[in-house]
This record gives structure tokens, C-alpha cells and sequence, in this order.
């Protein structure tokens, strides 16, 4: 007889706000925070369980620990990253996918000496490369194992339309598929308000000023940066929000369709070559189970070839790591 | 200084759903049930009551009170409804509408004596019709009153989409309009699963069997019947969650598209005469703000035309009932 | 790889309100409907279900089932009950205790064909009666068989308190022990607002009435009659949540000290026979675990004693019953 | 028509986990950020924004303002503080204290030319000293303003003693009293866990060691300790959802019973002059109402003393650096 129990692999600023949403649900009676500043994992466990003296808060187990603890784990949601001694995390690309490939398989190696079952997600950037690696290089169920992917891309997007239509993004049908971050495409003929399909809005709201493609996928950009910088170099709120509805989604079988990211070998979207992208899949408690290969217009597609060839780009820097 | 407040006219199956939702939000410090059965509204908040003795419940006040209690109220649900000397609700159109007209007519007298503020959302059937009266007889702010509409019905026809795919409902974007009940239109032409088209679907999942617009509109209005019927002529937990959900768009302002019903007088959609029915609307703090009027098909016009001519017929019956 | 699943046995006043509060939890990805009336049970899963199309609700599975489907049930709360022809619920104990004993032992069977894993919880009436028998004439481990026994007088009493005091229940700690009903002792003894022992409160609050254990022993009692009389028979609303509120402790190993109803076979407060009754007890994943035998004043101790006889009483008419 | 509004000032650590609690509520539509670091303030309340675009959030209204968009706040939570060049917080008392007395009175100074409404809710250390000074230096109605005193200490202590006995620490009744921080007393004489005294558990629990005052009082302090070193510097999870729990009874009139810090200057518990310390108090929409001076044991009210005094000695710093 056990609760069901979250492991949490980095308490960085983002481990922290998974570790936040996570502890005041009703879904994880037991959550175990993992870091290789055994500290950090300690205190941020510690400061959240001197939560439980609150009437708001269940009273469930958070405690710091390590890899056996994983052991009957159901979710395991990985945000460790490469952290710099002066406290930043590394803007340069190529660097970064070093450290964090190098941190990922040394994460993943212990994660299989004692589970096969929880479902993985990932939050380690890049994203995509680092489950790519997850999923090819050890032998873990494909099926679970996925990375938030294009969810906060398609989040963002969905509040920046929200925003400048003055709707509720839950009232925008939207989504970003593609590598999470600089190349997500935004897939404005999938997107509707009200049901009107986007190049048809002007129609229904004469004074809102229509925005190309280009000017959206520049704006989601955009907006992550303006975070970016002015927490210098953190995005934790939403992304840890993120995490949880995806694990909410897994653990209640929702079948809810998320942009996440998993493993494709047979050229979908015509890559040229296995890798991990987004695309709108159905996530249940067995991990992702359907996906979605979207009918694209002429510009989506040019932008899901430049996301594509990125992701592999980075996939190679990855191998080329090890 | 005071907590937001809400109102529950009609303590009957469905008040007592919208009582248990509203108790355990966080939406409102104050809760006054009213009704001409004095006893059940004074049973149903008393019950309610005790629940603040738990762990898990806010400690607000719910009391049954009268039409004074309401004059700082921020929202007011109404959804009393003739009830037979068997206890039974009438299923007869015409009867069903002269008695409750002439309910909604008292009660709407005896709200807009002490306010003009509070935010009008009626359940009581036939909504489209007695939305209408209060809208048209009484000296209230349009903008404040309305129906829960075809929400219920909305949420139907994505539940049952959602279940014939294996998605959650959520993933399907997807609304119905027109009148409440029977004639309410599924408008497929703008309804997608992950973006895409509905008439497309059948390229995504070529194992599920593809409905037409017909069989479709009839399953909604078969599964409501299979509730009413199950129920021996009730169905109080769905309605009672859209009511909270649409209180919780108006409460904290959040723009939300919803099909609920609202007075129109220039035509909308052909309709010959001035009345109330459902469509895509902008929720906020101020009630309904922006409405849209969707292109629809072949098969979506005719089906709205019966749809609004309903709705006349049974304004005009409520008419006569003066 | 499974969710947490809820059964639900007995889709009465009391049950839809159970399926209401667990609806919208996220303890549950699967909650299953039994019920004798098999159209009463259908109808509440599938109201229910319709509410998945909301944007407020986790997509759960809930539907109407059999026995066999609770095979991997995590929870299994009983709240079904004898109902007359004329629709109403008997108020003669005697005639009560016989059917529902004869209800409570066919549904015993039948959860024990299926599992000893679950976790029990009664809420049937005469709850102490039927958990006993339950526990005693069947073979399943006695520590995943427990009643709500006095959670519902506890909240009841702690809500009164607060009341007359100004003070959020909350805020009050007390409970009361033995029978669910008209026997529960409120325990004074043990009972304090901000720390301070109820009979020292008159030295904090001058302007508040001292009520003695008597009169409040029957206003809790009064308090319960003025619900079930104003709601012709019924209370469900706060039973519903308590029901919720144990499961929750339960599915979290919350470890939480609640007045529920279990076996004793010791002599435990006097008692000439084993029987169930409430005390404070500890409750989590496996269960009840730890139980206190609080010690009474002498007015708590003869009130006790006419608990433990009322039950012992039923438990004999339970017997013979069979 | 307002939506019920926050303000957050400060949004460093603590900042950024206040908002994110109240974020996911369904308390507040509208959230202002404000911070001297104008950048945080608006990555804060962006990053959150972004978060609207998923299914699980309320589209609420999050964004970076000034004192002007205070005007109307119900709420306003000040968690800002002085942050030397490296980032760190500075741990020497006197210095801190003068640093932050100068910050608090800019804060104050600007609040009380927009507002006199909202609940002012103190975070600030410390905490104590810096609410006295917004009480007794600015023309700000006393009832409105507080601090949340010795909450996050009640938290820590329920939780340890919970933890110590096996038991929710909501089942733990108790609370500690005097100044936030190093010398807080826990209340023993009042603490009671299932209604039996603090003295009586070893009966209860005979294999739990029973710690003596002096080491209950060292371990609360020393568990603060822990997660400031662990998290170098920084506490910020539990006091952030401390906020929102004492917000939460605000805007729903709770009536709730807190040990806030609120002003005192008639001597209670001996206090020589005027000063903010906690006890518990009754807390509701106008602010705090009620207060309990309650009696101690010798222990209690030598550490009392203590307590108050360090609070005084604190408050003639503030004093002296005007």
C-alpha cells in the first residue's frame, strides 16, 4: 500500500517551483528532491515540509534523498542543470549541451538501476537533446519518457494571443510544435478563438492589429527573453507549472494533448534523422501514447525544418560529448 | 469592507449542487440561500455549514436569508423551478414555461428592488426563454444578466467527442449554440481535436467511426436524456459546475469564452424578433462584454434557425403567462 | 500502471455527494458507481462525466459498475441504505438495523470476493452497527475497515462552538467520541480555543454564554434534527466532505488523528463486549494505525457508557438480524 | 466592479513564492508586483503570466505597477528587504535593522498616499519591529496592519512535534507566541495533541522521548536554521504560503486564529512600552479583531520576557535610525 510518489532530480530554481506546485496538490503523498548539492535538495524539502503546520496544506512526505528512493517512484521530473561557480547557468550553446548531456547520462544511469516504470520528464535544457539521449542511449520504455517540450512555448503563446485579442488563453486553441525555445513554430493554421480559424479574426475583431507569423514566433521569443532578463537568466514560475500539468495528466490518465517532446525515427515532419520535437500528443498514465504528425502550411513547415535541423544540430553535440 | 457574495435563488437538485461548488471555492466569504421553501434553503446552508468544522473547508458564511441579504451581492444564481405537489418536475413545455415565468417575474421584482449590480446568472429552464423576460420586462443592465446557455450543453458534446477519441474533453475545442436543450446546434465547422478539423479527423484516427452532424447533435441530447432519465428528472452535477465555472470567469475578470445566453435585438443569426440564445461570448467582471457571431454552414443555419425559432415560440408563451 | 481508483457503493443523497467532492479532487483517476438501482448509478456517473467537458475539471474516469471492477479499488466508501417504496428513509432503528445489516452483509460478500486491499469506509447507518458486523462476520483486515463514525458530530461540534465564539472552527480543537448520532459525547475536557480549556474560555470571552457539556450535547444533536427535518430526511453535504476529507488522509498517509469508527475488543472505556466506536485515531495509508483512549471527566465517562450501550444494544439487534 | 486585488512589494525570494500561491488561487483577479528592482518585479509577474496559458490556471491579471495601482488593493504584502551588492541578505541585526526601517517607512510612506483600505500583511524582519514602526510612525487605522508574527514559527513547531509523534501536524494544537524569530516560545502549557496535554502524551506515546521546553524551543530555531544554511540565506516556501493563508482569512472573514503580530500598549504579558509582538488573534475581513493574552507557566513567561524584550531593544534601533 503506498501513496503515489514524485522524485524531483535538481532543486534549482526550477526544481524549487515544481517542488511548490507539486507539494500543495493532492496527487504525490511522498515527494523525494534529489540534487548533487545534497543541501539544496535538503532545505528546499525542509522548508516545504515546515509547510504541512498550515490548515491549507496535506500533510505528505517530502524529504531529501537519493536514487534508491526512486525505486517505486510514479514520476520522476528531471530539471538538473549545469551550474556555473559563479551561480549562472551558461548561455552558450554548445557548451551547455556538454555539461548537461554529461549530467543527463550520469541522471539517467542511475535513474535505470532502479526504475523502469516511473515516467520521466524532462525540464533539462536542451530540452529536446537531452531527452533524445534519455531515450537512445539507455534502455528505458520509450512510451515514458518525454520532456515538457513546446508546453511552455505553447503557453506563452497562448497568453500573448489571449493578451492582445483581451480573451482568456483557455479560450485560444493554440500550439507550438518543434525544439523548445529559439525555433518553436508557432502553428497559426491549427489556430482558432471562438472556433474562427486565426486569418479570419480580423473579421471578428476589426481593431486588433493582425500579426504575421513571423511577428508571433518573434513575440514568443520575445517574451521568454524579457523574463530571461530581467530574472537574470531564471524561468522557473511557469515552467514549474508546466511540469505539474503534464505529471497531473499522467497520473490521472487524462488523455489530455500536450506539445510535448518525444523520440521519432521514421522521418516525421521530414527529418532526416531519429531525434526528439514536440507535436500534440496524448498523455495518459502510461506515459505518451498517440501523436500527432499536423498538416503544415508552406511557412510552418519551413520553420519545423529550421527547429528539426536545430534539434539534431544540438543531438550531434550531444554524441559528440560523450 | 466586505467579502464577495453570492446568492442562490431555489434550493432544489440543482441549487444544492451550486451551493456544495460555490462552499468549496475560494470565491465568496458569504453564501445566502433563498427560497419559498424556507426549510430547504435554511437545511441546505445549515448542512453546508457544519462542513466548516473540517480541515479542508474555508470558513465562510452560508445562511438562508431573503431578497435584503442580496443587496451587496456580487453574484446571483437563480434556479428555482415549479415544482408538482409529487414532487415532480414538469415535463410539459407549455405548463412548465407560464409557471416559471411567473416565478422568474416575482423574483426578478423583488432583485432589482434592492440591487442593480450583482451579476444575474439564470438556470432555471427554459433558460433561453426566462433569460429573455428578465432581460426584456425589467429595468436591469444587460450586460448583467444571462443564462448558462448552452455551456451544459457544450460540455456534453466535448465529453462525449472527447470520449469517442480517447482525448480529454479539454484537448477538444469545441461549443454549441442556440437554445439550451433539444435544438441546441454542435457547430462542427469550427470544431478541432489537436487543431485539426473535425472533418479531417478521420486522416487521425482512421479506427474511429466518424459521426455526422445529425447523429451527433442527437447523442448530446441522448445523453442528457440518459441523465434525466437515470435520475428520474434531474441533472444537477454538471449544471451545478458550469454555473460555478461562469461565476469564477465573472468573479476574477477572466475574459472567458463561453456559449452562454444573452439578449440580442438586431437579427443576429436571422432571428426575426428580439431574444436570448447562446453563442460565443466574453465573460468578465462586468458580465457578458464582447459576442460572437460565427459563420456557420449549410446544416449549422438550419438547425439555428429551428433553433432561435423555438426559443420565439416559447417567448411568446411566456408572454401570454402575464 | 494504474490510478487511484474510488468505489462508491450506494448512490443515494448521501453517495452523489461523495461522487461530487471526489469528482473534483485529483486523489482519483478512476471513480466507480454501484448501485442496486443500477439507473441511479449510471445517471450520477455519467452527470458527473459530462462535467469533464469543463475547463475547472480533471478528466477522470467515472462510470457505472460492478463488484468486479473493484478488484484494484484503493478506497471503497459505503454509504448505501435501506430506502422504502414511498422514497423515504426509516427513522425506526430497529427495522433500520435489520436492513441495512441484511444491505451491509450481502455488499461484505461481495467486497471480499474481490479484495482485502481496499480501505473500507462506512458511512451507512448505524455506522458503528455496520462496521462491526463488517469487521467481525467477515474476513478482511481489520485495519482497512473504519467508519466516518464521529467526524460528522465533530464537525458539527467544532462548527457550533465556532459559531457561538465568533472563531473559525478550525481554530477550535475538539472532537467527539462513541456513537455517530444521538449518543456522541462531546469531549469538554479536551477541548480548547487558542489553548485555552473550554471551562477557562469564560475569562476571554465575558459577552459569550458558558454552555454546560449538556446543552451542548443536544444542540449538536438539535443542530443535526434541524437539517434532516428541514431536508425532509436528509443530510448529505457535510457527510460528503467528511467521507472526502478521511479518503484524502487516507490516499496521502496523512497520519491525521480523526474520530472515526473502529474495532475494539478489550474492554476499552468500560465496554462489556467488543464493538466499534469513535475515537481519535490515527489514520493513513494502511488504514487506522494508532487509537486513543482519552481520559473523560465523570460526566464524559457515564455519556460514554451510554454510547458503548446504545451501540451494544444495535450490535445484538444486528445479530439477530441475520 | 472590482476584481478583489493584491499588491506584492519586494520580489526577491519570499516575493516570488507569495505570488506564487496567490497566482493559483481564486482569490485574487488582479495581482500588482512592486519592487525598487523594477526588472524583477516585471519578470516576475510575466513569468507567471505566461502560466495563464495553461488548462490549471485562472486567467488573472498579473503585472508589474507602482503605488498608483495600490488605490484599490484588499490586500498588500510586504516582503521586501534590503539586499547588499552580492546578493546577499544581511544577517547583522542593527544593520539590518536600519536598512530595512528605511525601506519600510518609503514603503509606508507611499501606501498611505494611494490607500487607508487594504490589510497590510507585514514579511519584512524583522518583522515585529518593522510593523510597529508602520503602526506607530504613519496615520495607517491599526486594525489593518500586521505582521505574520510567529505563524511560520507555529508552522515549524506543529510540524516537528508532528513529525516527533507520528501525526498530521494539523491534528498538533498549538502555537508559539512573542517575536518572529530566535526567541519565540512555544506555548507547551497550551499544546495538545488529540486534546491530551503536551505533559500527558508520554502515556499516550510511551516510546516517543518527551523533550523539555528548552529543547523544543532550540529545535524550532534550529530547524529555521537549517534551511537558511542549507538554501544559503534564504527561507521563502513556507513563509510564502504562510501569507497566503493569513490573506486567504482575510477576504473571507475566516475569523481564523493566527499568532500574528499586531500593536499592544497596555503592558500585556509585562511589556514595558509599546511595541508589535505575536499572540493569537482572531483575523478577519477588517483586519485583526480579537486578541488572546493567554496565561503561562513560569517557563512561558521568562521566555516572554525575553522575547519582548529583544522586540524592544529592536524597535529603539528602528528608532534611532530615523
Amino acid at each position: 500500500m503506498k501513496t503515489q510518489k514524485l522524485g524531483i532530480i535538481g532543486l534549482g530554481h526550477v526544481g524549487e517551483h515544481v517542488l511548490a506546485y507539486a507539494s500543495q496538490s493532492e496527487l504525490f503523498g511522498e515527494i523525494v528532491t534529489i540534487d548533487i548539492n545534497e543541501d539544496k535538495a535538503f532545505g528546499e524539502a525542509l522548508d516545504q515540509r515546515h509547510a504541512t503546520g498550515l490548515f491549507t496544506r496535506n500533510n505528505i512526505n517530502i524529504y531529501q534523498g537519493n536514487y534508491s528512493n526512486l525505486k517505486d517512484a510514479d514520476i520522476i521530473i528531471i530539471c538538473a542543470t549545469y551550474v556555473y561557480d559563479d551561480g549562472r547557468i551558461l548561455a552558450d550553446r554548445q557548451a551547455l549541451i556538454g555539461d548537461n548531456a554529461s549530467i543527463i547520462r550520469d541522471i539517467m544511469r542511475q535513474i535505470t538501476e532502479v526504475t523502469q516504470e516511473a515516467i520521466l520528464i524532462f525540464i533539462t535544457n536542451p530540452a529536446d537533446t537531452v531527452t533524445f539521449m534519455a531515450a537512445s542511449e539507455f534502455n528505458y520504455p520509450q512510451e515514458r519518457i518525454m520532456s515538457t517540450g513546446c508546453m511552455l512555448d505553447t503557453a506563452r503563446f497562448k497568453q500573448i494571443l489571449g493578451e492582445h485579442y483581451g480573451v482568456d488563453p483557455k479560450s485560444v486553441s493554440a500550439y507550438m510544435i518543434g525544439e523548445h525555445g529559439y525555433t518553436a513554430v508557432p502553428v497559426l493554421s491549427k489556430t482558432t478563438i471562438a472556433g474562427i480559424p486565426y486569418e479570419d479574426l480580423p473579421n471578428h475583431f476589426p481593431d486588433v492589429e493582425h500579426w504575421d507569423a513571423d511577428t508571433i514566433q518573434e513575440k514568443v521569443v520575445q517574451s521568454a527573453y524579457e523574463v530571461l532578463n530581467a530574472k537574470t537568466g531564471v524561468t522557473n514560475a511557469a515552467i514549474g507549472q508546466v511540469a505539474f500539468e503534464l505529471a497531473k495528466a499522467v497520473l490521472l490518465d487524462e488523455k489530455a494533448i500536450f506539445s510535448v517532446s518525444t523520440t521519432f525515427t521514421e522521418g516525421e515532419y521530414g527529418a532526416s534523422a531519429p531525434l526528439c520535437f514536440a507535436t500534440p500528443t496524448v498523455v495518459g498514465r502510461n506515459g505518451w501514447e498517440k501523436r500527432f504528425i499536423v498538416p503544415l502550411n508552406d511557412w510552418e513547415e519551413a520553420k519545423m525544418q529550421t527547429s528539426i535541423d536545430s534539434i539534431l544540430a544540438n543531438i550531434e553535440l550531444a554524441k559528440e560529448s560523450k
